[in-house]
């Protein structure tokens, strides 16, 4: 069959018509993962009528603009850096964080972190600078009169092009390292004491030294991204934009900031009304399997299956870790599937099946499914979440590690270490998960959670940006607290008065008395003369 | 034609049978505007096939329990106070308010503000006596096995027969003086900074000046009701219960709070996840009017009408008062219908009808409707915004005051004062909110954020109180703040733990530094010697 746009326009034409509002939509999107979840956004919007165009890289990970299925548009930036470039350095970051981080020293994690978001920073401003600097782009996308820039701002740039072009933008976020452009740039309240910071592993109930670890991360991203921002940022938006401006003070700008978690996943925090959180918007009921996959999975009989990815991005493991979880999987009642690119591991059970790539959340959606090894990616997660499916977690890398404690936390997960993985840890991992109940229940609960929204989180997601189409912008959910300095946030001014006045009224109060005491002295010494 | 309950009940059935749930509701009322508001609620929950039981006082203003019509089932308590003494109050709290405040010094109505909070809770805590005292009433309720309890923490009390019968509460709310309610008890994050306490007439943008008065008045409030609480209720809700516990611990139990307001009206400010704002939830299309009322409004032509109403507790004003509004209403060539009980004023106008009662909200829908003179309570200010109708506002008391500094800084209002009120002041008001443009185009674009959302306010409100219901709580909305003292919230222990190691630190390094210095100087002396 030829793939064709066709399917889509028609689709999309037809639900325009019945609406009788289009909108144009111009995205700056981030790539891997974060693609995979605003793809089925931009879907969802073509779907109902709108126009999708694209601003993707020439070199990308996972962004297919050669597609022409795609109901997208897409308008290609000659990035400097190449394909081979960027394959390289993704291989060299897994690399590190797959084989190389458990021998590593903390300062040499800590740098290794410190490295990578330089590189990932420059991309994104190679990138950037690919667009600003070609004014005949620039026209053209000027003239094609967007209604709204939709951004994630992990990747820096997509505030610049939605202020260069006039136009609202919206993000579709997961979250930054200590919640630091959320609460610095979007105004997010965060208090330290429950509001565990992201990547920390913290849950919302922390011991006293939990919430000194808490409160020092949040100071430690405070003060390194700010020098981080100053240093290579606020200097570069504000040539662009030919005015004296920040990253953070643009970042401020967005009209809503969709979040790709909810209250299943999340912890209760508090958040402001231009703040939607969304997760789980790509999940979706499971459709059949594939005929030859149906079969192996039917042939698990009442065991049933386990479903395993360590998610787009790891395609192989060295082969010491590939036989220590083949080996343990081996040991399973349980039909395996595993999604694996890497070579055949020589203790591959005949319980276990390899596959290039599985329809995850089908298999995760299906009756025979007991549970889901996951690296911890959100996506992952939240299909698992969907279908009320326990989970075995082997974080490696970025938000991962994070989102295992979630979970964990929720009781829907047990956490196994992958440097130090053994065989015995991940079928014990296993059996807990499919034959403590309490796994299974919880992930049922926090799948009703999910499934029991007023509106759904795509619905919800589409609402938002067709809302700040409709009115060019959200202005009404805008809070005050972005006209504030820091020290009047947090009202420290206000403090330093009222100090200032007791502290006075106070100094006044003593001198009066010593002197009424020294009057008084003065007077008895007399008297006693 | 004969009142009866079966067209409800009729209703009720079909739509229980047709969604398979239905539900047990008992009310704890807040009495006045509060009862209105709730009331369009509490019918809809009817409509949807849930059984409504509301606890009510025997002697009260507006709910009338012997009404044959009402959908709803009332548990009458017969409370110490007879309806004489309570009508004899209320004419007391408002001849203070509309005719005395004007003369009294700033001492003096703090001092009202403090007697009417007591008078108003000893109320709420005899009609909560009433019930927790009566053991027969308490088993009849708890053999009603009721699925959750709808309460307005403003009345106090509700959260109590909650506990007793060990069910799920939801609060339906405006608020608190200085929000006291919602942040120390609901954990409700509020930076004085900009976010202004409410009764306190301030705006989101503050000057210095404002933010030190906000500030004050959240100190002020916090302090105050602390004291109240502690004196009044601690102890009794400890003897009730028979477990030391307080009135804050009790309310924070709140599984969701529904708060009567939205982002037209409110400023954006932070919020967590069990707050719903879902203010405009009785407001709905315009019915056709009476046909005397409609040739009225018609003989208004092109000038269109003023409607008028200073809400559901103040049917009279003085002589003098009432003389110089309707003065003011005779220069206008609009019609006015006016909702007045009182003396008839000798310089009413032939352009101005007045009535026992109106149809408020068929009033604002029509197209001939051009401003709306109102008091400021909640409810007639969102059927004006629902309707996008300008406003002149003339508060008097309690949320009043506030309510109308939040629409004319919204720039939909003009504010006029009841106590030095001239004839010209309202004329002048009148005419800038009509022929002035931007008062129309700022109440419309309030009415549009009111329409367009993603779910209606009262599907919402229903929504989460079948949410609660169904899942017997939302336990994983609750914030883990309740679990911390006002200093762990705050980090105020992580701050002096930090404060104190720096201080060590600073305190040995000096002293290093003083020791190295002696003996550098001895050294120095001895070659010197």
């Amino acid at each position: 069959m030829m793939r064709s746009k066709i399917p889509w326009l028609l689709l999309a034409y037809a639900c325009c018509w019945s609406t009788g509002f289009c909108g144009r939509v111009v995205v700056w999107p981030t790539d891997a993962s974060h693609w995979i979840n605003v793809k089925v956004l931009l879907q969802e919007l073509v779907l109902r009528g709108h126009e999708v165009t694209v601003l993707v890289p020439s070199s990308n990970l996972l962004i297919d603009y050669q597609d022409t299925s795609s109901p997208f548009t897409f308008e290609v930036l000659q990035v400097p850096f190449s394909q081979k470039t960027l394959d390289a350095l993704m291989e060299d970051f897994l690399n590190f964080w797959l084989n190389e981080v458990s021998n590593a020293f903390p300062w040499e994690v800590m740098w290794r972190m410190k490295k990578d978001l330089e590189v990932f920073t420059n991309m994104s401003k190679q990138t950037c600078d690919t667009l600003v600097t070609n004014s005949q782009l620039i026209a053209k996308l000027q003239q094609a009169k967007f209604d709204v820039l939709i951004a994630d701002p992990l990747s820096i740039g997509g505030e610049l092009v939605a202020e260069i072009l006039g136009i609202p933008f919206v993000y579709s976020f997961r979250f930054s390292d200590g919640n630091v452009v959320e609460r610095l740039c979007g105004g997010l309240p965060s208090p330290p004491s429950y509001v565990p910071a992201s990547t920390s592993g913290l849950t919302h109930h922390m011991s006293f030294m939990e919430r000194l670890q808490n409160f020092l991360i949040y100071l430690y991203t405070d003060l390194f991204f700010l020098k981080v921002w100053r240093d290579e940022l606020d200097e570069y938006y504000s040539n662009v934009l030919g005015r004296p401006t920040t990253l953070c003070e643009t970042i401020g700008k967005a009209e809503i900031w969709l979040i790709r978690t909810y209250w299943d996943f999340e912890f209760p925090r508090p958040f402001l009304p231009n703040f939607e959180f969304v997760g789980g918007l790509h999940c979706q009921p499971a459709k059949p399997l594939p005929k030859e996959m149906e079969e192996f999975v039917q042939s698990s009989g009442e065991h049933g299956i386990v479903v395993f990815s360590l998610g787009s991005m790891v395609y192989n493991l060295s082969d010491e870790k590939s036989n220590v979880i083949a080996k343990a999987l081996s040991q399973l009642p349980q039909k395996v599937l595993w999604r694996y690119k890497g070579k055949k591991p020589e203790t591959l059970g005949s319980n276990t099946r390899i596959y290039d790539w599985i329809p995850q959340n089908d298999l995760l959606g299906h009756p025979s499914a007991k549970a889901f090894i996951t690296h911890g990616g959100t996506n992952g997660l939240y299909e698992a979440i969907y279908h009320g499916i326990p989970m075995v977690g082997i974080p490696m890398f970025a938000d991962q590690h994070d989102n295992i404690a979630h979970v964990v936390a929720k009781g829907a997960a047990v956490h196994v270490d992958f440097n130090t993985l053994k065989t015995q840890d991940l079928v014990d991992a296993l059996n807990t998960v499919i034959y403590n109940s309490t796994y299974k229940e919880n992930a049922l609960k926090l799948s009703k959670i999910q499934h029991d929204q007023p509106v759904k989180p795509l619905d919800r997601a589409v609402f938002w940006i067709e809302f700040v189409m409709r009115h060019k912008g959200a202005k009404h959910l805008r809070p005050a607290s972005h006209h504030l300095t820091w020290y009047q946030y947090h009202s420290l001014d206000v403090l330093a008065f009222l100090f200032t006045c007791v502290a006075i009224t106070v100094f006044i109060l003593v001198k009066c008395c010593l002197c009424c005491c020294r009057r008084c002295g003065r007077i008895a010494k007399r008297k006693k003369e």
